[in-house]
């Protein structure tokens, strides 16, 4: 998280594309549709979507899952006349949301976001919206977006009934919307470190607490921006030709999604910032506990052992003498002594009990 | 609270509803007042109120107490003209306050707060003002909009005499004031757990701060949209033809309470994010006082352990040397040991005391 | 502090005045001036004050000291055309500063501060500027407005060579200038506070630093908008036919007093989020010292008992061996004991001393 | 810091002087340069003055080093139409950094700094610049803007080329640029302040950490508001008759060096406000040190008293039992338990080296 | 880095260069293109620049590496009529990234990052556009435009197509590209030091973080500059006729560049940030680790010790009594004290791993 793939094109002109060896080539699929008709040839071709746009008829749809190789990017700009930083975004695959405006398209990134191997991946997920076609591409394997073509493919919907600026945003929503049970997972997680946090403090805790404040910096700096996007649509949508009036009050809803999407980010924030605090004053409190049980034993074997100490000394000895130690001569004295010892034990423990030190409900 | 409902419903259309099953059916009653006449039928009837609406005279109000099912909704939406993704956010539940202006209505979303439980509930209260009329929706089982029903009975307030637009004022007002009691009840059970703590920070105390902190957290995230919902309102006054301009003080008024509410949102934020440093000191505290106790005792004894162990030595089985420990052959020998030890306690006794240590009344 | 009067007004219509019971009467002072002449009545009078403004001559000024009853609001309201919202700002006493302009009027509300009780107390101070007229309202005992009566007393003042505008600024200057004396009480109070804390830190500091925290942000929350009133006032100055353009320089000037009192709030603030520091840092240098003192006591004494224990032990019984504990049958065995004791006590005081636990300068 | 001395001026009216007394009278100089002209009279008088600036020929600059006693205060308002505001601010001298624009005169005010008695001194820089003239009055002992005289001395600067505004701006860089070498001074003393944390936190670090950060509040406070003068100067010179276009790059560069003070302000704070870390985490590396240490002792002698307890017993005065401590009739027995204790301490010192507690490089 | 050479240039006149002594000369190479042709003169001068700039046809680079002595500087100032504010930013070394605007240039100063010695180091880097021609100075021994000048030498780049406005472009692209690898750098090694912190936290830890935290706060400090500049030149692009429209696309990718390193330097900046926590968390877990160890052993042997003097005392000299310590005439009194300890032994290690003390996996 903390490296870039910036870093290996310092010095290259800007708009140049490299030639990437080994992906899994992407796969293309192509929906045109307009009044009561629908067109999903099996074999996406460019040339006949290029065909399709030229007619300025229906909507064009090519949606390519994976990363798109070198060649396939030039064609498409080529074809349909996309500015070379645009394809030089494409390919990087490290760029935040964001929205370009250029004479002829809209070029809007977006981050979609995935729960794989117990942490959040997030893809960058692009939108081209030309005149009557939209062209997404999505870097990733699995192609989540079967369900619009489903919906397509019943005539009487309303992304059946209007243009491409709509089709963008069903997209835009689709992407938005899949954070929400990523989001949720991740909270899951979280709450989960939390109450182990409680119980026991171990020390995997530290990097599980750092690594919860790495995933949710990432992510709050990948999504915030998609809240400026869309609301440089809803702004867009007077003056962009390409965006309909109409679709003002559903990018404003999509618009309260990503507040959504953030809200939820804030409050993950809050409670990962408090773990950290948790977490020490875990470790504090049973450090505490140990220290409590091991000086109250220390505690109370001090005094006896200088009791035993007392008639271990050898004045005794001395049989000259009333004073030398006349209790070692009683004849109860030894059992005095455990006497003492144990009034000595009851006294202390009696304390400790009042100080709340022992025995005592609260800690 | 981590939690959102968005989650099943990625992938659907937007403006889609969903057939809710099992909840109470909800409650309409309808008012309609003119001039000097006012009119509540037993049975709120949504044909009626179309028909009340179309005359274009006086205030038409309906208010929904509970959660509409999918049927009314819709019905509301074809009778009244309610845009889908207005009907949408009345049945999700999980909006923040908001302002949605359409071209027929003005519809609000505001955060009703209820004390339940020992905890804050907030529940969505919608609110759509249209041409001469308002419809109140609020998913909850308790109706506290009876206050204004009874206002409306007696003729010479200022509520029969003004128009729609007061009626919604009257609804925000209402909504917004039931939050002070909430928060006064959230702002002493605060006080409470900051006066448990300082006294005795027991083990439940850092989940209650947890708690308290994210309450406040929900609190803040979905009180602090009123203000700008408010303030877009009141700018709102002079090109929206549903607004009269003779509103604004009375929004104005409303703004200000509005403020008040974030007042006092800020002022506990201050006094919980306190609570962790208090808890913290007090159970530091705690140690001390523990500690110090027990060692105090630790201390007082090992020096007299000390002496005990040197009479305890075999050097006067030497019979040979006088310098073969004398003192145990001395005739006040053993009384004068405990003459040292005494004198030994007594002066660390005194050294404790000088440096603070014990009965002193400063810690 | 925690608390808010709003609580029992909820449901009720805005602008309604509520009747209070058992406030001692407030006290009113008119004066009229107008070119060289000055007319205060001993008995002030609204109907009186009525007539003079209905003269649209010269200025006239009536000052309400104490919280008015319902009836002295509602007649003033009637009289002067007053805003019933206007009315319940007053008697609420718990707003913040502010500014509203209505079409007739001008209400400002101000906090005045007061140290009362070793405690900041904020009072309202509500002041409202109509055409040739102020009327101010201080629900306080303590009439404070006495300095400026004095120098309309005296002829060739500015105040009596300008506008009731003026009177308004003069009003405001006081009520702004009479913070000072009090935040610099209550600095001190805070400077004592952070003295105390050096030198020993006791169990009353941490309630101490709450209140101090607690009653700053009071303070801040209470003044902050002071600043945002009076640059109001200032841009009012150009479309407000009350403001006169000469009164520029002199809100200029008021401004800049209250930046002088936020930069003293926030002086304070910085102070007072810096206790809580000392205070911890304070209590564990104590108890370093305590386990520092104790623990060197400890660890003095453990070798010697060692010692000690060493020849407690009873191989000297053995007499038929050489090699049992020889040392006690050496004739200056004993005294050997007690010089090895003494050189091991020097040894450890010689080690401490030079790690730099023991009568060192630092610490 | 924490003081104020608005506190004496409550209730005053605006813009009254006070007479101070017992204050060094105030040195006055006096410059006149026109073309090739320069008039540098012996004793600075203000008649003079007046009469220089009515002849709207050249620049005038009076600069008067000291704090100005009332009646000097009067005269100049008097003859040079200064707002009695201005004046006020002048003979307060606890004024911020600020830019005030009156009809005739531009009154800036700037906060010289300077090192004294190793603290940071901030004393307040008037300046008035009017039609042909720049007034300076810079309220401290020591003069420093004698390099500006010397630099005027010389014909062909740029300095005698330009008008007031440009000996304004000279004027305005010299105080700014006479904050670096304190700031640096204050850098230092920071550094060497972090220095002595680290080796060793002694008692009056917590104050002398109090202390800096302090300073460094106290300069930000007024140090920041310079920004906001010059860039509003910057703003003016579009519109201020008194400002020349010409002035625009030198005032952006004069931005800058401010842009460079803040720099510095904000490097110093983030360095002042990692002290307090260091200092705790210094103290708490100190008393490990000296607990581990101690502790090691203790734990060493533990055992090996155990063991001398063990022999201690008198279970060995039997002599009907083979079974009572046949040890102690052993030939070797004694040097057997010097053995037994050597091998004990030998293997918890290897056992403390292995955990790293003894003789380990690391801490 | 909390110095400054500000210091050193106070009281002199703005724009005034300084003579520098003992740097190495500065290299420079100059470039001139036009159509299809490129001149790359071996001796690049000045006098042979102003005549290629003077046709008004192509574009003229000038690069100069190194520090420019005095008279270059002078020179440079005379020929292309750049302002002496211009010169004196050139020559000091300490700008932050800025952009001024004078009527015949664009002046644009950029940080160029270099990782040497294992520490940041950023050098400024001038940039000035001129009609027709770019003079970039780099203060510093390494060229690294040189990959520029390869890109040059190719006759059918977008370089040679375009004017100097694009030159300037490719010249900031180069210095922002060049900042990645080396915050890469930078944040492998406080990677490198996180896990350093986690696994041992050693004395040199606390400085190795104030030294991470000092080296960010720099570079963020010189850095988030870029962004304002380039923004600014996106909004030049409009009416800065230097700048032409067809370099926006360009410029908005150069600014998501910096965005992308802003990002990078946030990323670290939490990271940095948390370090501390890391190293406290660490030397705390370490520490109980001792204290827990340690407090065991003690704690195991004190009881032991007690068993031990109670058949240490003397009381079995007393042959009178039944009660005298009848356990040491007992046949197996010794065996039976053995097994009493080793029972005590077991019980309390049982004791100790029942609370997971000793023995457990976790911590």
């Amino acid at each position: 998280m903390l490296h870039t793939n910036r870093a290996h094109r310092a010095g290259l002109p800007p708009g140049t594309l490299i030639d990437e060896v080994g992906a899994a080539p992407p796969r293309l699929s192509l929906v045109h549709y307009h009044d009561g008709s629908l067109y999903e040839p099996e074999q996406a071709r460019l040339d006949d979507m290029q065909k399709l746009v030229a007619n300025h008829e229906g909507v064009t749809w090519l949606h390519i899952q994976g990363q798109p190789e070198k060649a396939l990017l030039e064609e498409l700009g080529e074809r349909f006349d996309i500015h070379p930083l645009v394809l030089e975004d494409i390919q990087s695959r490290g760029q935040r949301p964001k929205l370009d405006e250029y004479p002829e398209q809209v070029f809007v990134v977006l981050a979609a976001a995935r729960w794989q191997h117990d942490a959040v991946r997030l893809e960058q997920f692009n939108l081209i919206l030309g005149e009557g076609y939209v062209i997404s591409i999505h870097a990733a394997d699995e192609d989540r977006t079967g369900v619009l073509r489903e919906r397509l493919s019943l005539s009487r919907t309303r992304l059946r009934t209007h243009g491409a600026d709509y089709l963008l945003y069903a997209l835009m929503d689709l992407v938005v919307d899949q954070a929400f049970p990523v989001l949720e997972t991740f909270g899951n997680s979280v709450e989960q470190l939390e109450e182990r946090l409680v119980a026991a403090p171990d020390r995997d805790a530290l990097p599980a607490i750092q690594s919860a404040k790495r995933t949710l910096m990432h992510l709050r700096r990948q999504l915030w921006p998609t809240r400026e996007v869309i609301s440089r649509l809803i702004r867009g949508v007077q003056d962009e030709p390409l965006l309909d009036e109409e679709l003002r009050p559903y990018l404003s809803d999509l618009y309260d999604h990503t507040i959504h999407v953030m809200d939820l980010l804030e409050t993950y924030r809050d409670v990962v910032s408090g773990l950290m605090d948790i977490y020490l004053s875990s470790v504090s409190n049973r450090l505490n506990e140990i220290m409590r049980t091991l000086t109250i034993i220390s505690t109370l074997f001090i005094p006896l052992t200088f009791i035993t100490g007392v008639y271990g000394m050898n004045f005794g000895n001395n049989d000259h003498s009333p004073w030398a130690m006349p209790e070692l001569r009683w004849y109860y004295g030894y059992p005095l002594i455990w006497l003492l010892i144990i009034a000595v034990v009851i006294g202390m423990l009696l304390f400790f009990k009042r100080r709340g030190w022992i025995l005592s409900g609260r800690r």
